[in-house]
């Protein structure tokens, strides 16, 4: 069955930045069935450049960016549950971003489009819930950015998450985290086709934008993995070329992904969505995480990777930690992996069998309670 | 006293790539006075973006790169030594390099210069150390590249170096530190200003430059001392700008650093020189690094720090154990640091300390055998 995504449209979302969108569409796609009390329902969300077809197949072959995790018999059973996945406000894959058209001009948006926020991002994902008709959410997950936004679920909506399962991630971006967003876009806004953001009717600033995937590329996997996958070796060669053509592997295969990435992004939204993420701090305003996260009310798994080095496990210690500190129930597991921060998308092992001990648990105890 | 670069020409400086550089200027700077024996000299070997003058002061009041390591009572003391420091091959900063005039063409280089080695960049140095008429070096030092080019001096001059202290370095040059390189080599060609190396009558690919700096920069701290220089602290603002102008002090300090960056150094030296770096691997041809360093005659001090992520560690301590593996004389140190790369060049404490004694070492045995 082609999975595809179900768009709805709500006629207001109010955001941090004080402004208020008009006429905002979320793109979302679904697995599994709903139960009776639709008590099954388990919200993922996605990280930087994700979107909504995290499991399944697409019309064009695609499979889903967590297929692993998703469906029957897997982390997140489609047998036993509804699995919901919303493309992020500010995306570019169905859901109202930056390239949106500007109801007010009939034109897109580009940097007309008001700043936003992981919160803001939640906020709509819970329209699209409540849309659905589900009260409360089995669990909300994530990795990375999904991981930000499923803590900011948990903070904002503790009423409607049962678990939170916040997945190599952060509960503030890091002065090196911002620094590496940074650089990308500065990338974007340094390649003369970027136009202020407005470059739709012509080209997209490609080259800054591929500049800027290959340095996301580089923090998503680890030292150790890119020795693995590429080491020394040289691309379709025996000697070295003394010119700046491709040497090594390892620059053909940045240099591929870079320029794949432009075809299937949107060069607004990489600055509209990193900005989002460093912008994220759970503990602004309030003193500590642990008081941050006081208002949750719900189970907690925090997963994180010994080689993860762009969301390093201390983070997620440090999450943890705060969540004991005020006696939430918390299970934190640090997983061994070679593979960076890409681990929680490619080595799922571990993670898989963690997840669903974790998940049965919750289900359980829930259908003991029903009216909890 | 100012400190100013001398510069030497050589007729032909033969290259691995097979071709021969005419008419090579190097430019080297020195402190402290020869001996009569001509037996205390030490060869400072830069960074990527150094250049000679690694001590004392300029005409424009500039200190040294090295200047808290050289100096008077320093860890290279020059009321002992005779320390010197030549600009690289391919450098830009009055050694011939891409920016330098053809006199075939009687135009600048440009992409037309030959690529180079760090091997070729240690047999330019090789006619300058001849030139003062040193026949044996004391020691060879340096970071980064310069310890690159240190293991190179030991390997390719085994008669002519004492001792070798090679810092914060690798044998060769990993995937990943490949792949940083090629992001920023990717950035400058996607500039148009770039106009394929001939920019030299215009203007220069600032804005690649800039962002290549930019990703630099984040390689050469650590996790810990950005988060201690910048935290999250936002930069002359109360809250958020929610718009993509500067929110946080850390995306103020590498905008600025990498718009200075184009000040100072020239994006064509930057292409082939990191491409001189990732062609770096000792053990090319050899079978291992051990087998490579088999023909080192000299004492190794080999140093590296706790948070230097970009040449981690487990880098140094695979030359050490090859050394000790063929039975060289070899002193590892790992320091404790926070600062990252950048610790060898601001954390200089213990470097000091552990660098005096290993020299004093290696002068005292010098003297006691003068014709060793």
């Amino acid at each position: 069955m082609i999975s595809e995504p179900s768009f709805v449209r709500f006629a207001e979302l109010p955001l941090d930045c004080g402004e208020t969108l008009k006429d905002v569409q979320a793109a979302y796609e679904s697995w599994g069935e709903l139960d009776e009390g639709k008590a099954n329902a388990i919200l993922v969300l996605h990280a930087f450049t994700g979107d909504a077809h995290a499991a399944g197949i697409d019309h064009e072959g695609r499979p889903g960016w967590w297929a692993n995790m998703i469906g029957p018999g897997k982390a997140f059973d489609t047998d036993k549950y509804f699995v919901l996945c919303v493309n992020v406000l500010g995306g570019c894959k169905g859901t109202t971003g930056p390239s949106s058209i500007d109801p007010t001009t009939g034109k897109p948006y580009g940097l007309r489009f008001p700043g936003i926020t992981i919160s803001d991002m939640v906020r709509l994902q819970e329209l699209v819930v409540e849309h659905l008709g589900i009260r409360k959410l089995l669990a909300v997950t994530g990795g990375s950015m999904g991981g930000m936004q499923a803590l900011q679920w948990a903070v904002d909506y503790p009423a409607m998450v049962e678990a939170c399962i916040p997945i190599a991630t952060t509960a503030r971006h890091s002065a090196q985290q911002i620094a590496f967003n940074e650089t990308g876009r500065q990338a974007i806004v340094a390649d003369p086709d970027f136009n202020g953001g407005d470059y739709y009717e012509g080209n997209p600033p490609a080259r800054g934008l591929s500049v800027a995937r290959m340095v996301g590329h580089i923090t998503y996997m680890s030292d150790e993995s890119m020795r693995e996958k590429f080491g020394r070796r040289l691309r379709d060669r025996e000697s070295f070329s003394f010119g700046f053509g491709i040497d090594f592997e390892v620059e053909s295969y940045l240099r591929y992904r870079g320029a794949q990435f432009v075809n299937r992004f949107d060069a607004n939204s990489y600055l509209y969505i990193t900005k989002a993420m460093d912008y994220f701090d759970l503990t602004a305003g309030t003193g500590s995480l642990a008081a941050a996260m006081e208002p949750a009310d719900c189970r907690f798994l925090v997963i994180s990777f010994t080689s993860d080095w762009l969301y390093p496990s201390y983070q997620s210690l440090e999450i943890a930690n705060s969540l004991r500190s005020r006696n939430h129930d918390v299970t934190y597991c640090e997983l061994s992996s070679s593979y960076g921060h890409d681990a929680f998308l490619v080595d799922v092992g571990e993670q898989t069998e963690i997840v669903r001990g974790f998940l049965a648990r919750v289900y359980k105890e829930k259908r003991a309670t029903p009216r909890r």
